[in-house]
Parts: C-alpha cells; structure tokens; sequence
C-alpha cells in the first residue's frame, strides 16, 4: 500500500529562495491528505502535478499565517473547478471564522460541503479513522494553539496461509472470519488454531508531523518508533535562544528527540529564511541521527 | 520620470500554466505601488527581484480571491522583515475586517502601522495626491464591489527657458515663482510675461487599471486618452455570454473600449484558465486596436 509524502513548502514564516511555505501531501493507498496550506500551495500543486480534486482531507496545524494563507485560495480554486463532493477540514475553531468570512465578503458559495472538525491543542484526539488510515492529533507546545498529526495506518487483516486453506479445503464463506483471527472448525468436529491458516499482516506504519513546536515531553510518547517523523528544525543550534523565545526547535534538538524517541527515520522542515543554503542544518541534526533528510519542495519520500 | 507597471500576475480565478492571479507593481519616480494582490504576489515579487520594503501604498480592487488572498501574507512578512514605516492600504470596507481577523488568530502586533482608506464604488474618490502622482478610484460594474484605479504624474512645473533667464539676469529666488507662473518684472520696472521666461511641463500621464468590470459606459470619460490603459480581457468574444454573466469583458471589448475611448496603448489581461495559449486573445484586441499587448508575468511596459 502507497505511504509517501511529498513535500510541497518548508519555509518557516516567509517565502525566501524559491522556498515556499509549509505544506505536504500524504498519499495513503492513492487518497492524498494534505497537511498545512501556506501561501502558493495550489501553484506547488501545479508544479509538481497533484490533482487538488484528489485531496479529501485538509489537516492545518496553527493559525500563523505560513501554515494556512494558501486555504482560501484552494477552496475556492475546487469551486471554481466544479467539485461537488464533501471536504474534510481539521484545524483550530478560529479557521472556519476566517474562511467565512472571506468566503461572505466574495459572495462565494461553495457547490460542495466543508465538514469542519475543530482541533483541541491541549488533548490527543483521533480526527479521522478509514479503511486505510486512523488520524490523532499530536498536542505541541508553540506560541498559539498548535497541534502535530500521526498518522497510522490501519491494521490489516491476518493473511492466509493458501496452502493450508487449500489442504483443508476451507469454504470460502469463512474466509473474512479467520482473516479476522477465528479459528477454523472441521465438518469432523476438529477444531484448528488460527495462526495454523493465516499469519499476521505487516505492523502498520506511521508519520509524525510535528511542526511548530519548541521540544517538550508531552509529545515523545505519541512520536516513538514513527517510521517517519517530520520535525520542524527552524535554527541551527547556534541560534537555540531565539529557538526558546520563539517556541522553535533547533536542528541538533530535532536529531536529539529522533535518536531519544526511536525513529526510524527524521525529516526536517521550516527552515529559517536566515538560512538560504540548508547543509549545516542537515549536518548538525545527522551529528546526532544519521538517518535524517531535507525536507526539500518536489520530494517525495518513502514512509 | 520612471512611470512604469510591472506585471506580477495576470490569471484570473484560479492559478495555472505559471499563471498567477493579479497583481502588478507601478513605479511612479521609483516609488512602488502595489495594485491587488492575489496569492503568491509575493512569491512573485522575490522573483522579479521587487523589493517588498520599497512600496508604501497598496490599491486592492475587490474581495474576490484572486484579487487580494496574497496581501495578508505580504503585511505579514513586511512585519517579520522588520518594517516600521506606515504602508498605506486602500481597499473595500470589509478588507479591514478580513486582515483584522487573521491577525488577531495569529496573534500577530505589526510593528508598522496600517494606514487604511476604504473605497468606495458607487463614486469617483481621489485617494492620493503626493509630489509624484494622484491616484482616483474608477467605479466599476462587477459582480461585487470593485474600483479601478487611475494614476495620474502630476503636473510639473514650467521649465526655465535658461538663456532668457541668463539674459535678464533674474534673481535666483524668483525661479520658482517663475516656474510657477510669475511674470517677471526686471529692477528696470519692465515686466516680461511668463512664457518668455518658462515653457510648459510636459501633459502628466495616465495609467488607468480596470478589472475586473463589464464594459459599461460610466467609467469611459475617466479613461479617455489614457496612455496606458489595463484592462481585463478575461474571454474570447465567443463567450460573450459567459462574459455577461459573470461581469467581464471580452478581448473583443477591450480593444473597442481603447478605441472609442482614444486611449494610447491597451493592455490585456486576466485571463481565463481555459486558454493556456494568449494568441487568440491578442490578435481578438488587435483586430479593433492595434496597439495591444498580453500583461505577461515579469514583463514591464513604459507608460
């Protein structure tokens, strides 16, 4: 199944150096999720040929401006482009104020239905749980209300062992049960063990985006073992005092909290415009977790 | 004088084939001011190597999207970078409100002041009058409230005919008076009438930006013998139906309006995302008005 994220902006507050600012999309099994909306992410998408009608559910973190200027414009760019379908909003209460009210003084009225979930920045919440994926809200610790995503995917069924199945000649009605973990009872009365007929599926992946936030315990435990964590890395270390005051992580934090939590591999993003080259940055979070890259608008990167 | 427009996006609606939504930056004696807004301007201006300090006035037309969406991420970034002066913003009424909410959900003080003057579109206003340049509103018919904007250079004074003024030997403190108008009356007591002192400054110019409207008769004194008119073209005259209904003008009507109006050189733009190729759109203008050209991203036309 398809688990990838591309990077469409990782500029921190403003765009600098053909950087744009923050946002991703996550394809999950070819549903595609967006994660944070700066200015210009619709033209990112069209750069980098992603169908904004593919997107279903919009997922913005906080309420500075490099995170959601590029919501209005896409929202109404799918209006304009006849989508009729329902979108998935998530993010802070305030952010549904803000789109009607733009929305009202435009006179636009959508031809398709924004359900809009409210984020709550002070508890873990499960937002969104498909067939393919299951999303919880990872509280952080930035000047405003901000929350991270994880997101999970689902656990599949137990495969079958088709020799066995076969051997046995199992009906085919019973098939889904024993997916689900049933034992299998022969017409003779004997009863067979499930994990003689089917084996256990893969662990479910998961992505961690945790962008803005100064680094704090609350959110360790919801990250450990992430087969990937995106981690905000605005300032090399260097600069770890303005980090503090302006509720940031620094590179050397982001490779710290990667090593302390068991990642498998970091993604760093938000990167300050102070930094037009991003070397140092890779190379002080690497002196720590050596498996960590950029996150550099166009990638995609594997999950 | 430097009296000059440059383009920074001429898509209408939605962004597409590297076309971004309206805006365009005048340099009036190299002072910049910024005419709408849409999102990613910018992204647009780091481009075009547009210094974003430089401009101290910002003229949005209307609230729809593609007209003003990159505006709150441009007051944002002036902040960040550090801006003190006062920008000047002159907009509708409810653009206040819209900025207002957005920094207040950020919770974002700017360290410069915002010094707004809302249109209004019912009546011709003049918003601006400095040494450079006066700036009225063009009332115009869209589906929304929506001004135009006209650019007029101020007069100059009269220049010193400089062998006369030698000649006669006149005091250096009467230059300006003189160059305001004043006869000169010599120590002899024989007055000489200006115009053997001083000729005419040259007619100021005009720049007349008109989107978005239908093409209606109340704003075509105003743009009379423009010597640069902009003026939407959204569609080819085959969708002179679809161009009613939504309140534009054809490429067709553009060019009639610049004839009948005995303006000097039209420019074109916003344009549909349904023509990814400009030609048609050109060669429809030029067929009534020859001396027509495409708003094209980065280009700069002299006035």
């Amino acid at each position: 199944m398809r688990f990838e994220v591309t990077i469409l902006g990782s500029s921190s507050a403003t765009p600098i150096y053909n950087r744009n600012p923050t946002s991703q999309v996550l394809n999950v099994n070819e549903r595609l999720y967006l994660i944070d909306c700066g200015e210009g992410t619709q033209q990112q998408m069209l750069r980098f040929d992603i169908k904004a009608s593919r997107i279903d559910h919009i997922f913005i973190s906080h309420l500075h401006g490099d995170h959601y200027l590029g919501l209005v414009g896409l929202l109404s760019s799918l209006h304009l482009n006849g989508r009729k379908k329902p979108l998935f909003l998530f993010g802070p209460a305030p952010l549904k104020e803000i789109i009607d009210l733009q929305l009202k003084y435009s006179e636009t009225v959508l031809q398709y239905p924004i359900e809009f979930t409210p984020t709550d920045a002070n508890k873990i919440e499960t937002l969104l749980a498909n067939e393919d994926v299951t999303v919880d809200t990872i509280p952080l610790d930035h000047r405003i209300a901000c929350t991270g995503f994880l997101f999970r995917e689902k656990k599949r069924l137990r495969k079958l062992i088709k020799e066995e199945i076969e051997r046995l000649d199992v009906p085919v009605h019973l098939y889904t049960a024993i997916k689900k973990g049933a034992d299998y009872t022969a017409p003779d009365g004997k009863v067979y063990q499930n994990d003689l007929l089917s084996i256990d599926s893969a662990t479910p992946r998961t992505y961690c985006y945790c962008s803005d936030t100064m680094p704090v315990e609350k959110y360790y435990e919801q990250i450990t073992g992430a087969d990937l964590l995106y981690h905000e890395a605005t300032f090399l270390n260097t600069m770890l005092d303005r980090a503090k005051e302006t509720h940031h992580t620094t590179a050397l934090q982001a490779g710290e909290i990667a090593l302390n939590n068991q990642v498998k591999k970091l993604l760093i993003g938000h990167f300050s415009a102070r930094y037009k080259v991003l070397d140092e940055l890779l190379e002080e979070a690497r002196s720590v977790f050596p498996d960590t890259e950029l996150a550099i608008e166009g990638k995609t990167f594997l999950i």
